[in-house]
């Protein structure tokens, strides 16, 4: 039996909560959250306690590992804080919206050989999983081409945005960190464009809504993911990997499988509605093989090092928003 | 909080204990089975206790309701009991392989007002009940033709087989259901066909593993049912309403979204293995239902007649097979 | 080079001309209709001339095959007619609404070794090809069940109706014939049942516009074919095998690829508005065969013995329409 | 009836030919081809002949209009014999490889108020026009990403590739001038990275056979194009446009309706075998489009105008392929 704790009881953080408390091997010990009654009241619905401090959560003696979904900020503290207490942590991505303070805490947590695994869930969907397997299986011969597609359905609102780091850190870094692992390769450059044309207030964070982004692999095989913010239409998010044999796609993913025929037009279910509807289940699955390697040793990935570089693709694309060109990538 | 017992401890009683386990208004006080030690084991996954006999099931003092998922030939005397001690029922179709007591114990419960519902969980399913909807909205007009397709991925044991009813007892029962419930129509008569083909050996049992039925409803409309034991290819559940304005249909399930291009072909990910990673989350949403008609009133559907007049349907359905005419359907 | 004449300039008699015109390997030598300014017209759009009489078209020093596509009741005449000059001859179905005359003329065509196909032109279809080359290479093993959909956009005028022969003869008869060309077996017996439902004033022709049909192959194997006068929403024609080892199926064709997605739903372009925009190909790809028998001798199919034994399954299904039994079919 | 000569009697040529010869108000009146042989077979075909000299093609008594089919070298020179002669064209693209070179020749023609007509035959594509459709009713809203997919069955021979302009002159132009057309907006701007990875050997032709687009609208809109010579499996052209308020799509067109259900996979038809069998029906339809300017006069489209700004573009993605960096489009 694992005892975990949570840290942070937000959205993210009750259903983390809610994993936790559905997985057979672990025992979530305790909820932490800044506003104590979030926490008490989300610590209730899953028959544990909320902590009164943070140094219960660290406490090794009590905890084998926290999950951290506290705020962004947060996050670099408390995995110093969890690699120092000899306690394994999951954490939200990014490690740190600053570049610099997330290599640092990497840096600190190799050197001290923290267990550390970083929450790129998608690579836990199903459908991802079995392009990955295609891919590596070699039925589609060399990668030459990965396409990807992130659309949210709605603007998320101007006080998400001003914390988020932008649309690069904020949404394509975890298309950023799927290229990079079915590709097994890492970007050498990026460019990337973009405008505000969903919420032309935007321009005031310096951030876009709408946005392509070029990556080039070593031995050059490109990378192409286009991102929006709002749709309209719901929430599409595809892959496509192109290789040297054929060609494996994963399609957006439908609501319900009913179909309506009027006059000359099918009408169709459309897209899940949001984000979490489309990736709901990968967190238990990221969870679960996070587990399985409290369990039974071995080091649980996506690694710290696999969210540093994903966050290191995403400020090369900061950077070609701004220069118009082609950015290295600088990895840390 | 509404105190259940569960009564059955096998495969689908296992599944119904997990649903009520984890529903918020429901305290799944006991679970019981022939087989004692099977009993302890799933009332101890789910943190409750094994009845030691049926009377502890049956005490209006202590239980609220009963789920019946024990053997077939055991729903009749099961439901008598509930009905006697003031006990609601959730019970797993049918009420009983022979018409005639089924017909007696729903003129039991009737005359004694019981509160059963028979668990025809399809019509909890999402899409199907977007199909209702969109036929009882008018969007399509009249119902003209209903077609149905239920095929199961594997030919089940002989030794299901003989206890089952056969493949319109036990198979085209659940479609029967639908396609009355849909129209919202009692089929006035029935022609079926069938054959033994995955499996010769059924004749010995009088059983079909492939047929099809055809049904007329009030007005003329038609209904048409093709059912398959084993189709090698996976589970595949479609149905289709064509109305006089326009036509829905329920396209079957696959197990995810990716495409897989190969020189000249496109290879989908398939229809989902069998019929229970198909109808799983039906179970819960008509375990809902019933806790909603428990908590506020009202008469759960399906109703025990609901389950007869399926049955009469099936009845009607095997006498077509053996007369090679169609069959007027006799309701009790 | 073949020289052709043509009977009956009307709708079908004109797409014939078109390809008896564009095909490589045939001289359109002339067109014959009872209307003789319909046939002068027609000829002119092709540059060919106008037959005064039959007795120009049944010149076999002339003609070396007529392709029939006059009216109905003037088919076996016809036939007749060109069997007696030794001119081969193409025929659109059916022979004969009499079952006992088309019986008649195949004795007489066999008698005197007339080489004659009957226009089945579904048969040619791409899709129906592949499915039937899936099928007889073994790919899904013994066929178990096939399911046709025959479903036409709107009803056609009651003048049409009444010299049609009724659903069974002149829209099912098509499927008849497929699953009688897939299966490679002749149906033994056959259940109908169908209403007027989309035109109530069919009952007065003793007709229908939505039926089921049922027919049991030698084996046991089944076949179930749904037919529609009016489907509202466009022609829907569908086709599917279940074989011992696997399903394939012919989606129905839609008209465009263009999809549109708003608020959670996605609109696709639909089915064809009519029968013709699909099977329009066939038309000269069944020509192109009948030219090539022509030209290298051999048997062209379908023969019509195939034209009479789906026509003979249709009568067995109009007895059934009115029995509500399950009719055996006797083919003469 | 219009008067038209063809220049040309390669492939291509031998297309527009059957168009031509098909067409209800034109007169093929003559072939040419440097290879008089090739222009007399295939002048043979159409029942029409071939011409001995230009001369004779771009003799304004004899002809109203040429289609310009020949080798790209030899467009330039021969549009200005017709608008120097007073005779309209309809010409396959590019104008001329070297865009100095095209300039002068399409400055020329607006000064003598040629008739001239530049072959984008995709345009004429029914899935773009209704794409077109949707996009200018406002159905979608703005348009603010449109992405498009051009990938090629098989590498060209490198014959081909030597004289082609390389890919972005020679494929990707086709997709620079849908995305001005659909979205009625000149780019400002493109960015462009590639490799050569399916053939090496084109890094000594300075080319590349895998690559992405990115082109920036006036106002922020993006564009996104991605390229790829070989793709194994099949040709695949895809086209999509996100708008504030909804998006439109064309899928890939198959060549078939089939599926094939075997255990846990369905395999379908997959896309056409190459660009010809996709496109094809578009030629007929620009062809028709020029025919109605001739007879009802007005501007053929796409003019001159758009075939340089197509060109255009393609120049700066070129430059961009070298620079690393978004390059400004200078129209001419």
């Amino acid at each position: 039996m694992q005892r975990i704790a949570l840290i942070g009881a937000g959205f993210i953080g009750s259903v983390h909560a809610g994993n936790l408390a559905a997985h057979p091997d672990v025992d979530l010990v305790a909820v932490y959250d800044v506003d104590h009654a979030r926490a008490a009241a989300l610590a209730a619905t899953h028959g544990t306690r909320a902590a009164g401090d943070l140094a219960e959560v660290f406490d090794a003696d009590l905890v084998d590992a926290v999950y951290i979904a506290s705020s962004t900020d947060t996050h670099a503290e408390h995995l110093r804080r969890a690699v120092d207490a000899g306690v394994a942590a999951l954490c939200e991505k990014p490690i740190d919206l600053d570049l610099a303070r997330a290599a640092d805490v990497v840096a600190h947590a190799r050197a001290r050989s923290g267990r550390v695994m970083v929450d790129f869930n998608r690579r836990f969907d199903t459908d991802y999983l079995e392009v990955k397997r295609v891919v590596d299986s070699g039925e589609i011969g060399t990668v030459e081409l990965i396409t990807l597609t992130s659309r949210g359905p709605a603007m998320p609102p101007l006080s998400y945005i001003a914390v988020s780091g932008g649309q690069m850190r904020d949404q394509a870094v975890h298309f950023f960190d799927l290229a990079r692992w079915i590709a097994g390769l890492d970007p050498t450059e990026v460019f990337a464009a973009g405008a505000a044309l969903a919420e032309p207030r935007l321009a005031a964070y310096d951030d876009v809504d709408t946005s392509v982004a070029t990556l080039r692999l070593p031995g050059g095989a490109l990378v192409q993911i286009d991102s929006a913010r709002r749709t309209g239409y719901g929430y599409d998010e595809r892959l496509e990997v192109l290789g040297s044999e054929g060609m494996v796609q994963v399609r957006g993913h439908r609501t319900g499988a009913v179909s309506r025929h009027h006059a000359g037009r099918i009408v169709d279910d459309g897209l899940h509605p949001g984000w979490f509807e489309r990736v709901r289940p990968t967190y238990a699955a990221a969870l679960a093989h996070f587990v399985v390697t409290l369990e039974r040793g071995g080091d649980p990935t996506p690694s710290l090092a696999d969210g540093l570089k994903a966050q290191a693709i995403a400020e090369a694309a900061v950077r070609s928003l701004h220069s118009g060109r082609s950015e290295p990538v600088r990895y840390p």
